[in-house]
């Protein structure tokens, strides 16, 4: 069947080649540099109130922001020591598509003015956060899906994506600013749903045996991605604090976190499997549920044991999610859960949530300080009482449950429709074939 | 042979010990730190007018110049891909010299003060642009050149890059902070006439058939590779820019660059070539092409769409190069171009400085602002217009197209000496052997 | 023997439980975040007379320190390629602990004040400096040992390692910024030590013939390690330095001696080996040799062909220790260096003391200027002359060298007792054989 196959070739180009002329055009329309590139230069009409929003008092130094900015390559390497190269090239279409994408949607939210989004380097951080939620939510479905609809739920995802966050931080005022809620609850939970709806038993078997035998580079990338991710993760998860104060405290909480986190692997994994010590892979997987579990609570924490405590307990959970709780999700739930999301980036996140919320309660004057004003901004000057607030963190957990999921549904089925269905199995397995040789 | 083999060892061991010998010597005559390490402490004597040239009114902080001090890694890592660790140690040992010897070679040309080159932080980031220059011309020749040659190589090169360097942004005050002009074009055409030179037909087959073997490690580096570029080359693009203000536009239009000309790969290769998703070769060399177009225009462009649409031209048009011109190259023009540097670096370099001259033409106080000094320093007083200022701009391009390729065939001239090449054969072989098992 | 291996597995879960239990205790008992999170907030109390001895006068900028935090992750890189992925899980375990004890173990010596510990950024980079000394000995002693007598190397040699550091910098106000002498040789003469008294001589012929065949994987892991190594431990050396303008030649001094450095090999390993070109790892130790020996130094040159001959010269040293010293090393000494480190960190840091000792000597107000109250607090108000500040860095040595070797002699005795000695050979084995196949 070479003409379907040139056919399947055919329309991923196409695709590509009409997103991203929608992109240009649109960007043509409605993109410009902001003027406020430098502190205190805020024009009257932009009432700033984006920057007030996301960036805080004064701008970060560029060259921060910039090393900030490549998040979603630290998922892309986690990715590689899970499911191998062979996905990488569509992963960084996707990175290429969605940061644009969001850049757009992102700015309609946020910054439209007089019929122009003003972008500066913050917009960049902010649209990488969105595509790291939309490389999460591949993570469970990599494999079982071909560019092309990979391409069409980045484009939904961003959208819906950027509407969670817009509703917690912009509306409800939460204090979300490691994205333990936006990026990773919703990124897993909208993955796996999308998972659920694309459900196709009989091709399991094939895939897990393939898994299997890159035994050796595996670990390789495992190396990298984990050096990776203690290098410059904590840098992002404290990207959007707003003062230099609150920030040092999001990375040292975020460091202690996988740290202890990184110890859990090495408790538990020898009572798991019979291995003297943990595999590469497990070690990464503790790392990032060790910063996902920081991702709300990381500046709120206002002391270190703290941090050493959470990491250590969800360190011990993640691992046990992926003995346990995985096998339970695929063969009663027919969710499959291609680099185990689930246990990586959902469970720590909810975690994440429900100890900020905790952390919310105990929030005084006393303890917090200065800082108080730089974690709550609405607390401190009394517009709104810690139970209030703490309420609020709590609530937004289940509205952000209730939309991956709901977002995941529609994704999934947009995804399932014949046409697209279609030409996933030719094209996918020529892809396998071109890349595992 | 092993006499031979033997004398052609220890010919490289003294070659190395000479150099470096002289180098020692020449710092130990002529190098001293700048006192002026401190922001407003240029002593009268020094006049600063290298600083103003180069890094502009404030001394960048010295963290994120160390950084970019390693752009040239960011070649060696691509080199890898292409041509595999076979020749990684040389490229280091290159490095290694060339970093020395350019900071000989332009403290001569900027900083030469009562006998004496004073060196700063600045003048680290200059000298690897410089060897930048150098490593594109390897690039070119790699597997046909022995490391005895490799070594004259940059010692010419270096020389000659920084008087390309000197005559555009000294003399003409040509506007280049990404250098696309004097390290993008230079090195490649500088390469390729060498490459042109060196020309011998029986070796090509045998070549190629290496380069094909080695499928899986490739992928493995290629990624490793762009990561690196998206991650570090932005800054180095903005590196040389003289304000935080331009700075920060220079880094988003690489961006975007960089993302649009990555889906243009994804666009075009399933149609030259038949596979569903290109190589993370092409995706590579994609992400080089749509930073060297930005190189000149970085901090010339006052709208995004501007870097996505020059980036998506010029990530249709590298591909179109490899396809279609390279075979052109070598049957006709008798140039084999190892690492395909006309089309990742020569012809996007020349692209961009062609964007750059259009953009000097519409440069107005209106739309760049405060910039307008920055980046144009002699239009904003008024001692020049925007019309000889673009003429100038243009110029600068065949000018140095003229000493890159004259350049070019000097040097080849000088490596094709029968000493040198004639220990080639044995030592690249051997060389090759070594690694390859 | 089912039944042993289990229990072997068992021990290393359970001490890593125990360990990490009593880190949190401790933290929970001792450790606060500090309150002097910005610059001129030291509450009068504190006495800062931790900050003024180990972060000068001004905090360090976050982002930067928390970079320089993952200097240990270059070393395991380095190990990779000179013992393969066999033991990255342990290193990771091994830092994992190492940071946390280290920072309770420093804060009690440098910054305990009323039954509290106050941490802030600059104790992650104290304790990380730690944990690479700790690193350092592994290495020497790396496939001869189970993770849990490395966990147990670990716990001892923090402890006296900050002891060192505390008599060296706090009492003796020894100048050593870059930490020739309390990372390098120390971390190198405590593990060899112990690897002369955990001699074993029949284990070693299997273990040399399993790293024989680990050949191109190992190359690959140096050029990473290598490119890690030239990007950001140049600013590790200069993390400790005072003032931006001691680091600044610090970071410039470290590039040159590695440049130096680099070449020497390219000289000497022709001439040593029958090689045209000197392999990766080679490469790789030069690197970090030239690093090594910039450590007490990096901040006291005052022009740049010193750091040039100062590496070139432990470029050409090093190599030499590889050929003829160690083997004599070994069967004189009956000492086995798996990662060769005294050729790497051992006599570099040596050499590096001296140098520091003899440019004590020749420092003047007149040659360092503003400097001199940098690098020799002491010296420049006069309560210390010129002399007595180099017989004090001079004395610094034997006294270093002294406690690691008295140090290694404990731990290594500790280290063989029969419990632990006993479940060594097959945890051993089996932890090969997991990960080489």
């Amino acid at each position: 069947m070479p003409e379907r196959t040139a056919a399947s070739r055919l329309r991923l180009s196409g695709l590509c080649f009409l997103l991203q002329i929608l992109n240009i055009l649109l960007f043509a329309v409605f993109v410009r540099y902001s003027p406020e590139s430098s502190p205190g230069q805020c024009p009257p009409q932009l009432n700033c109130s984006w920057r007030n929003q996301d960036s805080g008092f004064q701008q970060p130094r560029f060259q921060d922001v910039h090393i900030q900015v490549l998040l979603s390559f630290g998922l892309v390497v986690t990715f590689l020591s899970r499911y191998g190269p062979g996905n990488v090239a569509i992963s960084i279409l996707i990175i290429a598509f969605a940061i644009q994408w969001a850049v757009l949607i992102q700015g309609f939210f946020y910054s439209f003015l007089n019929g122009k989004i003003y972008v500066a380097a913050q917009s960049m951080v902010s649209a990488d956060f969105c595509t790291a939620a939309v490389l999460i939510s591949t993570g469970a479905v990599l494999g079982r899906t071909n560019p092309v609809q990979l391409l069409l739920l980045a484009l939904l995802e961003v959208t819906l994506c950027t509407l969670n966050e817009y509703i917690l931080l912009s509306l409800m005022g939460v204090s979300d600013s490691g994205r333990s809620l936006t990026v990773h609850t919703f990124g897993a939970y909208f993955g796996l749903m999308v998972s659920r709806v694309l459900y196709q038993p009989d091709k399991d078997k094939r895939k897990r045996k393939e898994r299997q035998h890159m035994g050796h580079q595996t670990d390789v990338f495992a190396v990298v991605g984990t050096i990776y991710l203690w290098i410059f993760w904590p840098s992002f998860t404290s990207a959007t604090t707003v003062h230099d104060n609150a920030k040092n405290w999001a990375v040292l909480n975020t460091y202690f976190s996988l740290v202890a986190s990184t110890i859990a692997t090495f408790i538990l994994s020898p009572v798991l499997y019979e291995e003297s010590t943990p595999r590469m892979v497990q070690i990464q997987d503790a790392t990032l549920a060790g910063m996902a579990v920081m991702g709300m609570a990381g500046d709120m924490l206002v002391t270190p044991f703290g941090a050493l405590i959470a990491g250590f307990l969800v360190g011990l959970i993640s691992p046990l999610g992926f003995r346990f709780f995985m096998p339970v999700l695929h063969s009663r739930l027919k969710i499959q859960d291609t680099c185990g999301v689930h246990n990586v980036h959902g469970l720590p996140g909810i975690l994440g949530a429900l100890l900020g919320t905790l952390l919310t309660l105990t929030a005084t004057a006393d303890t917090f300080g200065d800082r108080l004003e730089l974690v709550f901004p609405l607390v401190a000057p009394g517009s709104r009482t810690v139970t209030d607030q703490a309420l609020i963190q709590l609530g937004a957990l289940p509205l952000t449950l209730l939309l991956a999921m709901l977002g995941g549904c529609l994704t999934g089925a947009v995804l399932k429709t014949k046409a697209l269905r279609c030409s996933s199995d030719e094209q996918y397995t020529e892809n396998t074939v071109f890349w595992e040789v």
